[in-house]
């Protein structure tokens, strides 16, 4: 299994430092930083001294862009008083579900807010570190921490060391979800779906929809298929 | 089971708070502080948002101050070139290890130097988290995530939920230990052994023989009156 984290919206520097240099002590090396600005990476960069995981850091321009090759993206949250949409694993039992996948991304939201539902959106499922409630007060862990306990549960877990098949039989990547997901609403958009149900084709709602099929490669493909034949017509007659 | 965690000569502010912020996250209350100097613990209280843990942190002089109260104590280690003289165990086999125990203490070195010789020879055994060995580097963990794993493991056991009793058959406390070292000293002097085995008279040495014996609390108790019944009549003599 190949793993790598994902920096939403990360804006402390030395957060990122700190994730990069607890992804070192566990030997993970694909970093990928989701920002509108790349200034905290780069003062990571200049001050941090976890170089390799830092240097080879990926920069991308949005959470589509990062998972774009991943067969399973989770989202972590410290489970606040939001609405839970999606299926909550303790970090524990996640890496149970982890084990055997391909190429997995973890998405970490940014420090103060989380990840957003647009972020969410792209999430097959969350996790969480159990944590302590304490009175009047947001669940929140320190981002580094944050990293290096979830993937202390990895190495201790021995989850990585059962390498996942990536066949055409095994689970779509997100791309693969993503340009489903477009060509949907495509669909929608020429069936006039969206004209009568707005409230039904929010993108976050149609990714979301989307996900949940949970699509194996080569059906993805087959569906995509469809989708195309189907639009094509509507935008003919 | 109680679980102190006893930061040894910190220096950085921030690793002070981190630690316990992980403390606070994971519902651990109980800090201890062994500094010669009392800024960083101050610095710390100042700037970080772990109010209770910080605020009712213990500062002590010693480690031996400490631990005194403690039935168990384990020290962390990175796993450098060191000779090891302890029994190392994984976080994961430690965990169990601690099961049942009454008063645990674990024992966090400085960022730089980890744990000397003389602060380990308090320790009963050591446990280290498993990390992958770079190449030209020195292992070493960053202190807050370090404390955030280590606590993690004890949570997501369920190690703490089992009450070890503390009655007059179970362990030592590192307080009655440390008075048992203090006595052999005195006994090895009194002797004339220390003029014969110098070497094998070092305070450390002593210790970590008297460590290794294990002694239940009424043993020690016992050993502790023979001791100085021997100490009365070698200065009688």
């Amino acid at each position: 299994m190949e793993v790598c984290v994902v920096l939403v919206r990360a804006r402390n520097a030395g957060n990122i430092g700190a994730a990069a240099r607890a992804m070192q002590d566990f030997g993970f090396a694909d970093l990928r930083v989701v920002n509108e600005y790349s200034i905290p990476l780069e003062a990571a960069r200049a001050a941090v001294d976890a170089d390799d995981v830092l240097r080879n850091a990926k920069v991308c321009a949005s959470v589509a862009e990062a998972v774009a090759d991943c067969t399973l993206v989770i989202g972590t949250t410290a489970v606040g008083e939001r609405v839970m949409e999606h299926e909550l694993l303790t970090l524990k039992e996640a890496a149970v579900r982890m084990e055997g996948k391909y190429r997995v991304a973890i998405l970490f939201g940014s420090e103060k807010t989380g990840l957003s539902n647009e972020e969410l959106s792209y999430c097959h499922w969350l996790m969480t570190i159990p944590m302590q409630a304490r009175e009047g007060r947001h669940l929140s862990m320190n981002l580094g921490q944050a990293v290096a306990v979830c993937l202390y549960e990895l190495v201790r877990g021995n989850v990585l060391a059962e390498a996942g098949p990536h066949s055409e039989e095994s689970t779509a990547t997100a791309a693969e979800m993503e340009n489903l997901t477009a060509v949907l609403e495509e669909v929608l958009e020429a069936s006039e779906y969206t004209r009568r149900h707005p409230s039904n084709s929010d993108p976050v709602v149609m990714r979301r929809l989307v996900m949940r099929l949970g699509f194996h490669a080569g059906d993805a493909r087959v569906w995509l298929g469809i989708l195309r034949q189907v639009l094509w017509k509507l935008k003919r007659d």
